[in-house]
């Protein structure tokens, strides 16, 4: 039995789907790819998970409609304008919809619908329209140009793509996203699709996506803002063959493995890629009283500010660190806690039962100019863990959020 | 009957106080005063509110419990050291308020004590313990020499002082504060020091400060971390002759209204003297469904990395400004939310009813180029307001934060 393993292609490595990603016109700068379109040749068991913000973007809603009944078979996305907060959008997002039905003959209702960019203004539906027939005719093996299309801020497309057996069936999973902090000129918006070729039924694949986003994206945090068109929906058309995997058990553990592995991977690249960041942050919490608790200290880590801009200055500042579990609202022994910061580099101990304790200023330096430093928490009260990722924060990203208009 | 109205003096503006502030020898830079006492000439009612961070320092521990019977009469405060999370922290502040007793015959249990600086290492009693003697014959109207001796990282002393009467007998409240983010070289502190020569009993007096800071220091935020430090703490030692307030009543929102003027106008001084910020940002929400919800929603825009991001580079982003409000945790309806930029070069309306309005995108940039910009917020689903006072997010506040060791 082939253990998971990374394979190429994208959201095109599993079996029976097919990617394009062009410029139609929403983008002034033609060198900017702004439609993507991801089709699988069979419907597709389908889930999502959406933005908590009170504040939607129309897609959001179309979406949410559409993939309530658990099946799915195309996404159609944008980059340029997030068709949100204007008038008439979620017509729009219809009407994308409706041009997947024209071009590839899938229900509208069977269409997932995104969009990122501007909000505020209306979407027009004309470049879309224009380039859906071209779009739908390079289908093909071409998820990097999908990847390509989403992009706003992001500094590199990013993909990933697995392979795993379920009861000696090859099966894959494919993802591609997008998302680094906010977006020009608006906001934070991360869109994430994911593909597979494994059976699993509707309830079952939204068990999967919304457990696996609690310790994945969920954990991801570049600035603190949630946007009002945040994404993340999965479709699998069944086409490896497996048995369809219907309940809890060894099958379904395996393809929820292979799924967290993309999840992750991809979360990394996601806070990576922050705005204005120069590094990785990742903020591992043990000893904690339960994983909610784990969770939310590791967030808390990760998103104060003044952690943020000492990591940026290599700064081993872990004073930062403890505030920031202080006041996470969980309820942590401050006099158990021991921090230590960790890379590829080494690892420096610098704080034991919430006191801080003699360390090398010059290894520490060491340590914290990788571009992927580890924070680890033990609270040492209790078994749980849990892990969170970010970025630190720069002059760029106040110049990339700040100046854009200027 | 004298209307509410400023004077001079700081915390020596009330009868009966004096202060003094001088270098001691914490802080290597001779020109920097590190050390403050404030005493009054008889003991006071006096209440306290301090950090919610789990992680205390342990001035916080010591005077929680030295004014637990709702009375004080000096307060001692060091800067450069925060005396938070190393060992025997609290001896050493036990320490600071017997010198007090020492050298002005005042009971260690009605000092208030305070630090603030790097956290982590164990602060020397003996540059203290040197400087008493003269600290204390220094006592004298030095409000200014006190407001000095509590910065760190603050770029002006932040001093308020009132007069108004009760009965017709002539009333003052003084306060210093100090903070703006974290302190060099570890984290935010805000530390404020009110006094009064108003007659009201303990439990008036902590009604009255439990109440005030909920809409005035609890309102301000430069960059959403919280302090193991923070520290706000009044005495009042009733030489003013009022008839003492013992009840709710006239007098009481009389002293209510007078300290509200001094909190709030030091909480503009913090939130503007906010690490390289340049500009004081208010957001006034109304038409919110209770307090709560109204000051939920103005600190959620004040907090929101991307607003202050577009504050700096005067951007009229009103996109941001609901994406706040939508994550706010606050039930309101995205389709009845206005948005207004206000400042001393005029308003400019940018979205109504949850819909980007036209406007000129010149009018919105001299709105936002003023060194105090107002959002108003109305969520017209009710008849609650709140108002919450931040500032922008900078270049220099990565530098102040990111780079102090290099």
């Amino acid at each position: 039995m082939k253990v998971l393993h990374e394979v190429e292609g994208g959201v095109c490595a599993p079996k029976g789907f097919k990617a394009a990603g062009m410029h139609c016109g929403i983008r002034k700068n033609k060198e900017k790819k702004d439609l993507a379109l991801i089709v699988s040749d069979v419907p597709c068991s389908a889930a999502g998970v959406f933005t908590q913000n009170l504040v939607k973007g129309a897609p959001v809603v179309v979406t949410g409609r559409n993939i309530a009944d658990g099946r799915a078979q195309a996404v159609i996305v944008n980059s340029g304008n997030a068709n949100a907060c204007n008038d008439g959008g979620e017509m729009v997002a219809e009407r994308m919809c409706a041009l997947v039905t024209e071009t590839c003959g899938i229900p509208a209702r069977d269409v997932i619908v995104a969009s990122t960019g501007v909000i505020g203004q209306p979407l027009d539906i004309a470049p879309i329209a224009g380039a859906m027939g071209a779009l739908a005719a390079g289908l093909g093996d071409n998820s990097n140009d999908a990847a390509e299309a989403i992009m706003t801020t992001d500094t590199v497309p990013k993909s990933v793509a697995v392979g795993f057996s379920l009861g000696g069936k090859e099966c894959r999973i494919g993802a591609i996203a997008k998302g680094v902090g906010m977006i020009c000129p608006n906001m934070a918006t991360t869109l994430i699709f994911i593909t597979s070729d494994v059976a699993i039924s509707p309830a079952m694949l939204k068990k999967a996506l919304s457990a696996d986003v609690k310790t994945s994206f969920n954990m991801v945090s570049i600035d603190g803002d949630q946007s009002t068109n945040d994404t993340c929906c999965i479709m699998c058309n069944g086409l490896a063959g497996n048995a369809a995997i219907t309940e809890a058990g060894a099958d379904y553990g395996t393809f929820c493995k292979a799924l967290h592995y993309c999840t992750v991977k991809l979360s990394r690249m996601i806070a990576k890629d922050g705005e204005g960041a120069t590094k990785l942050i990742e903020c591992n919490v043990s000893g904690a009283r339960s994983a909610n608790s784990a969770r939310n200290v590791a967030k808390a880590v990760i998103k104060s500010s003044l952690v943020k801009a000492a990591m940026f200055g290599a700064d081993a500042n872990w004073g930062r660190v403890l505030c920031a579990i202080g006041y996470s609202g969980e309820r942590v022994d401050p006099d158990a806690i021991d921090v230590a910061f960790r890379s590829a580099a080494g690892e420096v101990v610098v704080c034991k039962d919430g006191r801080g304790v003699p360390f090398s200023e010059d290894e520490a330096k060491k340590v914290l100019l990788k571009d992927e430093v580890k924070i680890d928490v033990d609270l040492k009260s209790g078994r749980c863990r849990a892990s969170a990722w970010g970025c630190d924060l720069t002059y760029d990203y106040v110049k990339i959020n700040g100046d854009y208009r200027t």
